[in-house]
Protein backbone atom coordinates (compact mmCIF):
# COMPACT_ATOMS: atom_id res chain seq x y z
CA UNK A 1 0.00 0.00 0.00
CA UNK A 2 1.43 3.36 -1.03
CA UNK A 3 0.49 7.10 0.12
CA UNK A 4 1.12 9.34 -3.60
CA UNK A 5 1.13 12.81 -3.26
CA UNK A 6 0.04 14.70 -6.38
CA UNK A 7 0.47 18.31 -7.15
CA UNK A 8 -2.58 19.47 -10.05
CA UNK A 9 -3.26 22.14 -11.89
CA UNK A 10 -6.32 23.28 -13.26
CA UNK A 11 -8.79 25.65 -14.35
CA UNK A 12 -11.57 26.02 -12.65
CA UNK A 13 -13.82 27.61 -14.90
CA UNK A 14 -16.34 24.04 -15.92
CA UNK A 15 -15.82 22.73 -12.77
CA UNK A 16 -17.90 22.81 -8.99
CA UNK A 17 -14.67 22.82 -7.84
CA UNK A 18 -12.55 20.53 -6.01
CA UNK A 19 -15.15 18.50 -4.67
CA UNK A 20 -18.93 17.52 -6.58
CA UNK A 21 -21.68 19.96 -5.48
CA UNK A 22 -25.04 19.44 -7.24
CA UNK A 23 -25.14 18.05 -10.88
CA UNK A 24 -21.85 20.43 -11.79
CA UNK A 25 -18.61 18.05 -12.52
CA UNK A 26 -15.88 18.15 -9.61
CA UNK A 27 -12.44 18.12 -9.98
CA UNK A 28 -11.95 15.20 -7.99
CA UNK A 29 -14.18 13.05 -9.13
CA UNK A 30 -12.18 13.51 -12.72
CA UNK A 31 -9.06 12.15 -11.23
CA UNK A 32 -10.78 9.28 -9.72
CA UNK A 33 -12.19 8.52 -13.12
CA UNK A 34 -8.64 8.80 -14.58
CA UNK A 35 -7.15 6.68 -11.55
CA UNK A 36 -10.17 3.70 -11.92
CA UNK A 37 -9.74 3.90 -16.06
CA UNK A 38 -5.51 3.43 -15.61
CA UNK A 39 -5.40 1.23 -12.10
CA UNK A 40 -9.22 -0.43 -12.39
CA UNK A 41 -9.67 0.27 -8.84
CA UNK A 42 -11.92 2.70 -6.91
CA UNK A 43 -9.51 5.29 -5.71
CA UNK A 44 -10.64 7.84 -3.28
CA UNK A 45 -8.52 11.41 -3.56
CA UNK A 46 -8.17 13.51 -0.80
CA UNK A 47 -8.02 17.32 -1.27
CA UNK A 48 -5.78 19.86 0.43
CA UNK A 49 -8.75 22.31 -0.41
CA UNK A 50 -12.28 22.59 -1.46
CA UNK A 51 -12.25 25.44 -3.49
CA UNK A 52 -15.02 27.07 -5.16
CA UNK A 53 -16.97 27.04 -8.41
CA UNK A 54 -14.18 28.50 -11.03
CA UNK A 55 -11.40 28.80 -8.44
CA UNK A 56 -8.75 27.83 -10.45
CA UNK A 57 -5.60 26.12 -9.31
CA UNK A 58 -1.53 26.19 -9.71
CA UNK A 59 -0.35 23.89 -7.17
CA UNK A 60 -3.08 22.14 -5.59
CA UNK A 61 -2.29 19.09 -3.49
CA UNK A 62 -4.08 15.95 -2.96
CA UNK A 63 -3.24 11.87 -1.96
CA UNK A 64 -4.28 8.42 -1.95
CA UNK A 65 -3.37 5.01 -0.76
CA UNK A 66 -3.47 2.49 -2.97
CA UNK A 67 -1.87 -0.96 -4.49
CA UNK A 68 -0.54 0.79 -7.79
CA UNK A 69 1.70 -1.34 -10.07
CA UNK A 70 2.71 1.80 -12.11
CA UNK A 71 6.18 3.62 -10.54
CA UNK A 72 5.01 7.37 -9.22
CA UNK A 73 7.46 9.10 -11.64
CA UNK A 74 4.98 7.81 -14.82
CA UNK A 75 1.51 8.55 -12.49
CA UNK A 76 1.27 12.24 -14.53
CA UNK A 77 1.81 11.70 -17.69
CA UNK A 78 -0.30 8.22 -17.24
CA UNK A 79 -3.34 10.00 -15.78
CA UNK A 80 -2.71 13.46 -17.68
CA UNK A 81 -3.66 10.97 -20.93
CA UNK A 82 -6.68 10.35 -19.19
CA UNK A 83 -7.66 13.63 -17.91
CA UNK A 84 -9.28 16.54 -19.42
CA UNK A 85 -7.15 18.76 -20.98
CA UNK A 86 -8.17 21.66 -18.25
CA UNK A 87 -7.09 19.79 -15.40
CA UNK A 88 -3.24 17.92 -15.40
CA UNK A 89 -1.41 16.22 -12.70
CA UNK A 90 2.06 17.81 -12.29
CA UNK A 91 3.98 15.70 -10.00
CA UNK A 92 3.52 12.69 -7.93
CA UNK A 93 5.55 11.10 -5.30
CA UNK A 94 5.51 8.24 -2.48
CA UNK A 95 5.35 10.11 0.81
CA UNK A 96 4.76 8.75 4.69
CA UNK A 97 1.70 6.31 4.71
CA UNK A 98 0.33 9.63 7.53
CA UNK A 99 0.42 11.75 4.96
CA UNK A 100 -2.54 13.64 3.98
CA UNK A 101 -2.95 16.42 1.99
CA UNK A 102 -5.43 18.26 3.95
CA UNK A 103 -4.48 17.23 7.49
CA UNK A 104 -0.85 17.60 7.09
CA UNK A 105 -0.93 20.80 5.36
CA UNK A 106 1.12 23.86 7.42
CA UNK A 107 -0.02 26.71 4.71
CA UNK A 108 -1.31 27.84 1.75
CA UNK A 109 -0.58 30.87 -1.03
CA UNK A 110 -2.78 32.20 -2.97
CA UNK A 111 -3.25 34.82 -5.40
CA UNK A 112 -6.03 37.05 -6.09
CA UNK A 113 -6.18 39.13 -9.40
CA UNK A 114 -7.76 41.98 -10.76
CA UNK A 115 -7.87 44.02 -14.10
CA UNK A 116 -8.13 47.52 -13.06
CA UNK A 117 -8.71 49.16 -16.83
CA UNK A 118 -12.72 50.68 -17.31
CA UNK A 119 -13.21 48.55 -20.25
CA UNK A 120 -13.12 44.74 -18.97
CA UNK A 121 -10.25 42.43 -20.92
CA UNK A 122 -11.97 39.35 -22.92
CA UNK A 123 -8.20 37.77 -23.25
CA UNK A 124 -7.77 38.12 -19.36
CA UNK A 125 -11.32 38.13 -17.86
CA UNK A 126 -11.83 34.11 -16.95
CA UNK A 127 -8.78 34.69 -14.40
CA UNK A 128 -9.56 38.28 -13.20
CA UNK A 129 -11.86 40.45 -11.47
CA UNK A 130 -12.81 43.41 -13.21
CA UNK A 131 -12.79 46.51 -11.63
CA UNK A 132 -12.88 49.38 -13.38
CA UNK A 133 -12.35 52.21 -11.28
CA UNK A 134 -8.40 52.57 -10.96
CA UNK A 135 -7.73 51.19 -7.66
CA UNK A 136 -4.93 53.05 -5.07
CA UNK A 137 -2.09 50.22 -4.62
CA UNK A 138 -0.66 52.44 -2.03
CA UNK A 139 -3.62 52.12 0.11
CA UNK A 140 -4.55 48.48 -0.36
CA UNK A 141 -0.86 48.15 1.24
CA UNK A 142 -1.08 50.07 4.37
CA UNK A 143 -4.59 48.06 4.56
CA UNK A 144 -3.21 44.82 3.88
CA UNK A 145 -0.45 45.74 6.88
CA UNK A 146 -3.29 45.22 9.46
CA UNK A 147 -4.44 41.60 8.57
CA UNK A 148 -0.46 40.52 9.03
CA UNK A 149 -0.28 37.79 12.13
CA UNK A 150 -2.34 35.62 13.95
CA UNK A 151 -5.73 36.99 14.51
CA UNK A 152 -9.91 35.64 14.62
CA UNK A 153 -10.23 36.31 11.05
CA UNK A 154 -14.04 36.04 11.49
CA UNK A 155 -14.93 38.80 10.02
CA UNK A 156 -13.94 37.49 6.62
CA UNK A 157 -15.54 34.42 6.61
CA UNK A 158 -18.65 33.22 4.90
CA UNK A 159 -21.42 31.65 6.94
CA UNK A 160 -22.13 28.08 6.50
CA UNK A 161 -18.91 27.37 7.94
CA UNK A 162 -17.97 25.21 10.75
CA UNK A 163 -17.98 25.91 14.25
CA UNK A 164 -14.24 25.24 14.71
CA UNK A 165 -11.95 27.91 15.07
CA UNK A 166 -11.49 31.22 13.38
CA UNK A 167 -7.17 31.78 14.25
CA UNK A 168 -5.38 31.41 11.50
CA UNK A 169 -1.85 33.26 10.84
CA UNK A 170 -1.08 35.46 7.64
CA UNK A 171 2.13 35.36 6.70
CA UNK A 172 2.37 37.81 3.98
CA UNK A 173 0.34 39.75 2.06
CA UNK A 174 1.94 41.52 -1.41
CA UNK A 175 0.09 43.51 -3.55
CA UNK A 176 1.23 44.25 -6.73
CA UNK A 177 0.59 46.11 -10.05
CA UNK A 178 1.66 45.14 -13.48
CA UNK A 179 0.30 47.06 -16.22
CA UNK A 180 -3.84 46.47 -15.62
CA UNK A 181 -3.34 43.75 -13.24
CA UNK A 182 -3.52 44.13 -9.99
CA UNK A 183 -2.59 40.88 -8.00
CA UNK A 184 -2.83 40.19 -4.53
CA UNK A 185 -0.82 37.39 -3.34
CA UNK A 186 -1.44 36.12 0.10
CA UNK A 187 -0.17 33.46 2.16
CA UNK A 188 -0.81 31.82 5.67
CA UNK A 189 -1.39 28.98 7.76
CA UNK A 190 -5.09 28.50 6.84
CA UNK A 191 -7.96 30.24 5.76
CA UNK A 192 -11.68 30.24 6.52
CA UNK A 193 -14.32 29.14 4.25
CA UNK A 194 -14.36 32.49 1.60
CA UNK A 195 -11.66 34.33 3.29
CA UNK A 196 -9.48 35.22 0.36
CA UNK A 197 -12.17 36.76 -1.79
CA UNK A 198 -13.43 38.50 1.55
CA UNK A 199 -10.03 40.30 2.00
CA UNK A 200 -9.85 40.67 -1.75
CA UNK A 201 -13.28 42.56 -1.94
CA UNK A 202 -12.43 44.49 1.53
CA UNK A 203 -9.16 45.88 -0.33
CA UNK A 204 -10.81 46.74 -3.36
CA UNK A 205 -13.34 48.82 -1.21
CA UNK A 206 -10.08 50.71 0.28
CA UNK A 207 -8.35 50.93 -3.14
CA UNK A 208 -11.54 53.09 -4.12
CA UNK A 209 -11.41 54.79 -1.51
CA UNK A 210 -15.04 53.79 -0.39
CA UNK A 211 -13.13 53.10 3.18
CA UNK A 212 -9.71 54.28 4.90
CA UNK A 213 -6.80 52.07 5.13
CA UNK A 214 -6.52 52.74 8.93
CA UNK A 215 -10.50 51.42 9.05
CA UNK A 216 -8.98 47.73 8.87
CA UNK A 217 -7.70 47.53 11.90
CA UNK A 218 -11.49 47.94 13.16
CA UNK A 219 -12.93 45.34 10.55
CA UNK A 220 -10.70 42.62 11.39
CA UNK A 221 -11.87 43.48 15.14
CA UNK A 222 -15.12 43.59 14.80
CA UNK A 223 -15.71 40.23 14.00
CA UNK A 224 -18.61 40.89 11.97
CA UNK A 225 -18.85 40.23 8.81
CA UNK A 226 -20.92 42.88 7.67
CA UNK A 227 -18.39 45.12 8.43
CA UNK A 228 -15.82 44.18 5.53
CA UNK A 229 -16.44 44.52 1.99
CA UNK A 230 -18.17 41.62 -0.89
CA UNK A 231 -16.98 38.88 -1.51
CA UNK A 232 -15.23 38.54 -4.67
CA UNK A 233 -15.89 36.89 -7.86
CA UNK A 234 -13.93 33.18 -7.86
CA UNK A 235 -12.76 33.44 -11.26
CA UNK A 236 -9.88 36.05 -9.73
CA UNK A 237 -8.82 33.46 -7.54
CA UNK A 238 -6.18 30.87 -7.97
CA UNK A 239 -4.68 28.26 -4.94
CA UNK A 240 -1.03 28.44 -5.52
CA UNK A 241 1.10 26.30 -3.30
CA UNK A 242 0.62 24.28 -0.41
CA UNK A 243 3.34 24.08 2.11
CA UNK A 244 4.07 20.94 3.99
CA UNK A 245 6.71 22.09 6.02
CA UNK A 246 6.38 25.44 8.54
CA UNK A 247 6.75 28.22 7.25
CA UNK A 248 9.75 30.18 7.59
CA UNK A 249 8.13 33.92 7.44
CA UNK B 1 -20.53 60.86 -42.49
CA UNK B 2 -17.42 60.49 -40.31
CA UNK B 3 -14.73 58.00 -39.95
CA UNK B 4 -14.04 56.33 -37.21
CA UNK B 5 -10.97 53.97 -35.72
CA UNK B 6 -11.40 51.74 -33.88
CA UNK B 7 -8.92 49.60 -30.94
CA UNK B 8 -10.50 45.97 -30.30
CA UNK B 9 -9.41 43.46 -27.84
CA UNK B 10 -10.78 40.10 -28.20
CA UNK B 11 -9.92 36.44 -27.12
CA UNK B 12 -9.89 34.55 -30.42
CA UNK B 13 -11.00 30.83 -29.01
CA UNK B 14 -14.44 30.76 -30.75
CA UNK B 15 -14.07 32.40 -33.68
CA UNK B 16 -12.84 31.30 -36.94
CA UNK B 17 -10.80 34.39 -37.00
CA UNK B 18 -11.23 38.70 -37.99
CA UNK B 19 -13.16 37.46 -41.40
CA UNK B 20 -15.85 35.23 -41.49
CA UNK B 21 -14.66 32.07 -43.19
CA UNK B 22 -17.53 29.18 -43.36
CA UNK B 23 -19.89 28.68 -40.67
CA UNK B 24 -17.99 29.71 -37.66
CA UNK B 25 -18.39 32.85 -36.56
CA UNK B 26 -16.19 35.99 -36.99
CA UNK B 27 -15.13 38.87 -34.56
CA UNK B 28 -16.12 41.51 -37.83
CA UNK B 29 -19.48 40.15 -37.95
CA UNK B 30 -19.92 40.30 -34.25
CA UNK B 31 -18.90 44.01 -34.32
CA UNK B 32 -21.62 44.56 -37.31
CA UNK B 33 -24.09 42.84 -35.68
CA UNK B 34 -23.44 45.53 -32.47
CA UNK B 35 -23.17 48.36 -34.93
CA UNK B 36 -26.33 47.29 -36.56
CA UNK B 37 -28.44 47.07 -33.21
CA UNK B 38 -26.72 50.25 -32.11
CA UNK B 39 -27.60 52.55 -34.95
CA UNK B 40 -30.25 50.77 -37.39
CA UNK B 41 -27.71 50.94 -39.85
CA UNK B 42 -25.83 48.37 -42.07
CA UNK B 43 -22.31 49.26 -41.49
CA UNK B 44 -19.10 47.59 -43.15
CA UNK B 45 -16.15 47.74 -40.88
CA UNK B 46 -12.46 47.28 -42.43
CA UNK B 47 -9.92 45.42 -39.75
CA UNK B 48 -6.56 45.84 -39.47
CA UNK B 49 -5.49 42.11 -39.82
CA UNK B 50 -7.27 39.47 -41.11
CA UNK B 51 -6.19 36.77 -37.98
CA UNK B 52 -6.56 33.04 -38.40
CA UNK B 53 -8.77 30.89 -36.50
CA UNK B 54 -7.70 30.88 -32.65
CA UNK B 55 -5.55 33.62 -33.05
CA UNK B 56 -6.26 36.52 -29.96
CA UNK B 57 -5.98 40.33 -29.99
CA UNK B 58 -5.09 42.90 -27.81
CA UNK B 59 -4.78 45.90 -30.12
CA UNK B 60 -6.81 45.40 -33.22
CA UNK B 61 -7.53 47.76 -35.53
CA UNK B 62 -11.00 48.60 -37.01
CA UNK B 63 -12.30 51.76 -39.08
CA UNK B 64 -15.84 52.49 -40.52
CA UNK B 65 -17.60 55.14 -42.51
CA UNK B 66 -21.22 56.42 -41.50
CA UNK B 67 -23.42 58.93 -40.05
CA UNK B 68 -23.90 58.35 -36.76
CA UNK B 69 -25.59 60.29 -34.04
CA UNK B 70 -23.79 58.42 -30.74
CA UNK B 71 -20.16 60.68 -29.76
CA UNK B 72 -17.45 58.62 -30.24
CA UNK B 73 -15.98 58.73 -26.79
CA UNK B 74 -19.46 56.72 -26.10
CA UNK B 75 -18.65 54.18 -28.50
CA UNK B 76 -17.14 51.23 -26.51
CA UNK B 77 -19.30 50.92 -24.00
CA UNK B 78 -22.55 51.72 -26.31
CA UNK B 79 -20.80 48.55 -28.11
CA UNK B 80 -19.69 46.44 -25.58
CA UNK B 81 -23.23 46.07 -24.02
CA UNK B 82 -24.34 44.36 -27.24
CA UNK B 83 -20.58 42.31 -28.02
CA UNK B 84 -20.31 38.85 -26.48
CA UNK B 85 -17.79 39.17 -23.37
CA UNK B 86 -14.87 37.79 -25.69
CA UNK B 87 -14.63 40.76 -27.75
CA UNK B 88 -14.43 44.54 -26.23
CA UNK B 89 -13.87 47.79 -28.05
CA UNK B 90 -11.69 49.40 -26.15
CA UNK B 91 -11.62 52.92 -27.98
CA UNK B 92 -13.03 54.79 -30.75
CA UNK B 93 -11.63 58.05 -32.05
CA UNK B 94 -12.76 60.29 -35.53
CA UNK B 95 -10.76 60.26 -37.90
CA UNK B 96 -9.35 61.66 -41.54
CA UNK B 97 -11.76 60.78 -44.04
CA UNK B 98 -8.82 58.70 -45.84
CA UNK B 99 -7.71 56.62 -42.79
CA UNK B 100 -7.93 52.68 -43.41
CA UNK B 101 -7.05 50.14 -40.93
CA UNK B 102 -5.83 47.81 -43.16
CA UNK B 103 -4.25 50.37 -46.04
CA UNK B 104 -2.95 53.11 -43.71
CA UNK B 105 -1.21 50.90 -41.41
CA UNK B 106 2.80 51.62 -41.13
CA UNK B 107 3.34 48.45 -38.65
CA UNK B 108 2.68 45.48 -36.50
CA UNK B 109 3.68 44.03 -33.25
CA UNK B 110 2.86 40.34 -32.23
CA UNK B 111 3.45 38.23 -29.31
CA UNK B 112 4.02 34.62 -29.78
CA UNK B 113 3.84 32.38 -26.59
CA UNK B 114 4.73 28.92 -25.32
CA UNK B 115 4.35 27.17 -22.26
CA UNK B 116 7.76 25.76 -22.12
CA UNK B 117 7.16 22.57 -19.13
CA UNK B 118 7.19 19.27 -19.42
CA UNK B 119 3.60 19.00 -18.69
CA UNK B 120 0.86 21.23 -20.20
CA UNK B 121 -1.02 24.42 -18.68
CA UNK B 122 -4.86 24.25 -17.75
CA UNK B 123 -4.34 27.66 -16.96
CA UNK B 124 -2.45 29.05 -19.83
CA UNK B 125 -3.24 26.66 -22.85
CA UNK B 126 -5.68 28.96 -24.33
CA UNK B 127 -2.78 31.49 -25.16
CA UNK B 128 -0.37 29.15 -25.36
CA UNK B 129 1.74 26.59 -27.28
CA UNK B 130 2.73 23.90 -25.29
CA UNK B 131 6.43 23.38 -26.13
CA UNK B 132 7.60 20.42 -23.24
CA UNK B 133 11.34 20.26 -24.01
CA UNK B 134 13.36 22.82 -22.41
CA UNK B 135 14.05 25.62 -25.35
CA UNK B 136 17.29 27.10 -25.49
CA UNK B 137 17.00 30.91 -25.48
CA UNK B 138 20.15 31.94 -26.05
CA UNK B 139 20.04 30.11 -29.44
CA UNK B 140 16.88 31.19 -30.35
CA UNK B 141 17.95 34.91 -30.31
CA UNK B 142 21.22 34.53 -31.98
CA UNK B 143 19.22 33.15 -34.33
CA UNK B 144 16.38 35.70 -34.44
CA UNK B 145 19.14 38.44 -35.38
CA UNK B 146 18.98 37.90 -38.95
CA UNK B 147 15.46 38.00 -39.54
CA UNK B 148 16.46 41.51 -38.75
CA UNK B 149 15.55 44.10 -41.75
CA UNK B 150 14.69 44.08 -44.78
CA UNK B 151 14.06 40.80 -46.56
CA UNK B 152 12.00 38.80 -48.93
CA UNK B 153 10.40 36.51 -46.27
CA UNK B 154 8.93 33.91 -48.61
CA UNK B 155 10.39 31.36 -46.31
CA UNK B 156 8.02 31.58 -43.62
CA UNK B 157 4.70 32.19 -45.92
CA UNK B 158 2.26 29.82 -46.56
CA UNK B 159 0.77 28.32 -49.61
CA UNK B 160 -2.47 30.13 -50.37
CA UNK B 161 -0.89 33.82 -50.71
CA UNK B 162 -1.68 36.77 -53.16
CA UNK B 163 1.71 37.27 -55.71
CA UNK B 164 2.70 40.49 -54.40
CA UNK B 165 5.56 41.22 -52.94
CA UNK B 166 6.94 39.60 -50.37
CA UNK B 167 9.71 41.78 -49.00
CA UNK B 168 9.09 43.25 -45.45
CA UNK B 169 11.34 44.95 -42.75
CA UNK B 170 11.26 42.95 -39.47
CA UNK B 171 11.97 46.18 -36.65
CA UNK B 172 12.76 44.16 -33.68
CA UNK B 173 12.51 40.75 -32.34
CA UNK B 174 12.49 40.23 -28.74
CA UNK B 175 12.87 36.46 -26.69
CA UNK B 176 12.14 36.62 -23.06
CA UNK B 177 11.48 33.66 -20.90
CA UNK B 178 9.27 34.50 -17.48
CA UNK B 179 9.13 31.20 -15.20
CA UNK B 180 7.61 28.59 -18.01
CA UNK B 181 6.56 31.21 -20.44
CA UNK B 182 8.64 31.73 -23.05
CA UNK B 183 7.55 34.97 -25.26
CA UNK B 184 8.88 36.12 -28.84
CA UNK B 185 7.41 39.43 -29.37
CA UNK B 186 7.66 40.54 -33.12
CA UNK B 187 7.12 43.68 -34.68
CA UNK B 188 7.95 45.14 -38.24
CA UNK B 189 5.97 46.69 -41.13
CA UNK B 190 3.51 43.87 -42.31
CA UNK B 191 3.70 40.32 -41.79
CA UNK B 192 3.04 37.76 -44.69
CA UNK B 193 0.34 35.01 -44.19
CA UNK B 194 0.92 32.85 -41.29
CA UNK B 195 4.67 34.74 -41.24
CA UNK B 196 4.91 34.79 -37.04
CA UNK B 197 3.77 31.68 -36.76
CA UNK B 198 6.33 29.66 -38.85
CA UNK B 199 9.35 32.28 -37.93
CA UNK B 200 8.06 31.06 -34.40
CA UNK B 201 7.95 27.55 -35.16
CA UNK B 202 11.55 27.66 -36.72
CA UNK B 203 12.75 29.64 -33.82
CA UNK B 204 11.65 26.76 -31.45
CA UNK B 205 13.03 23.79 -33.65
CA UNK B 206 16.72 26.36 -33.18
CA UNK B 207 15.56 26.32 -29.27
CA UNK B 208 15.17 22.32 -29.23
CA UNK B 209 18.55 21.93 -30.91
CA UNK B 210 16.93 20.83 -33.93
CA UNK B 211 18.83 23.38 -36.36
CA UNK B 212 21.91 25.40 -35.41
CA UNK B 213 21.11 29.04 -35.04
CA UNK B 214 23.44 30.08 -38.26
CA UNK B 215 21.19 28.23 -40.45
CA UNK B 216 18.73 30.76 -39.96
CA UNK B 217 20.57 33.36 -42.45
CA UNK B 218 20.29 30.13 -45.02
CA UNK B 219 16.85 29.51 -44.23
CA UNK B 220 15.89 33.04 -45.29
CA UNK B 221 17.95 33.32 -48.31
CA UNK B 222 16.49 29.65 -49.49
CA UNK B 223 12.49 31.45 -50.51
CA UNK B 224 11.68 27.82 -49.67
CA UNK B 225 9.23 27.25 -47.41
CA UNK B 226 10.24 23.76 -46.96
CA UNK B 227 13.45 24.60 -44.93
CA UNK B 228 11.66 26.28 -42.07
CA UNK B 229 9.82 25.14 -39.16
CA UNK B 230 6.46 24.02 -39.12
CA UNK B 231 3.78 26.46 -39.14
CA UNK B 232 3.21 27.07 -34.68
CA UNK B 233 -0.29 26.66 -33.60
CA UNK B 234 -2.72 29.73 -33.84
CA UNK B 235 -3.59 29.77 -30.23
CA UNK B 236 -0.09 31.11 -29.09
CA UNK B 237 -0.32 34.24 -31.26
CA UNK B 238 -1.29 37.44 -30.27
CA UNK B 239 -1.69 40.41 -32.28
CA UNK B 240 -0.69 43.53 -29.77
CA UNK B 241 -0.47 46.42 -31.72
CA UNK B 242 -1.02 48.30 -35.06
CA UNK B 243 0.88 51.19 -35.77
CA UNK B 244 -0.43 54.24 -38.20
CA UNK B 245 3.04 56.29 -37.55
CA UNK B 246 6.33 55.42 -39.46
CA UNK B 247 8.33 52.85 -36.62
CA UNK B 248 11.57 54.21 -35.43
CA UNK B 249 13.66 51.56 -35.10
Amino acid sequence: MKNIKMIIEFNGKKYSGWQRQNNAPAVQNEIEKALLRLTGQKISVNGSSRTDAGVHALGMCANFRADIRIPPQNLPRALNAKLPRDIAVLDATVEDYEFHARYSAKGKKYVYNIYNRRIHSPVHMDYCWHVPKTLDIEKMKIAAKHLLGKHDFSTFKSSGASNQSDVRTIHSIDIERSKDIVSIEISGDGFLYNMVRIIAGTLVDIGLGKKAPEKMAEILMSRNRKTAGKTAPANGLTLKKVYYQELQK
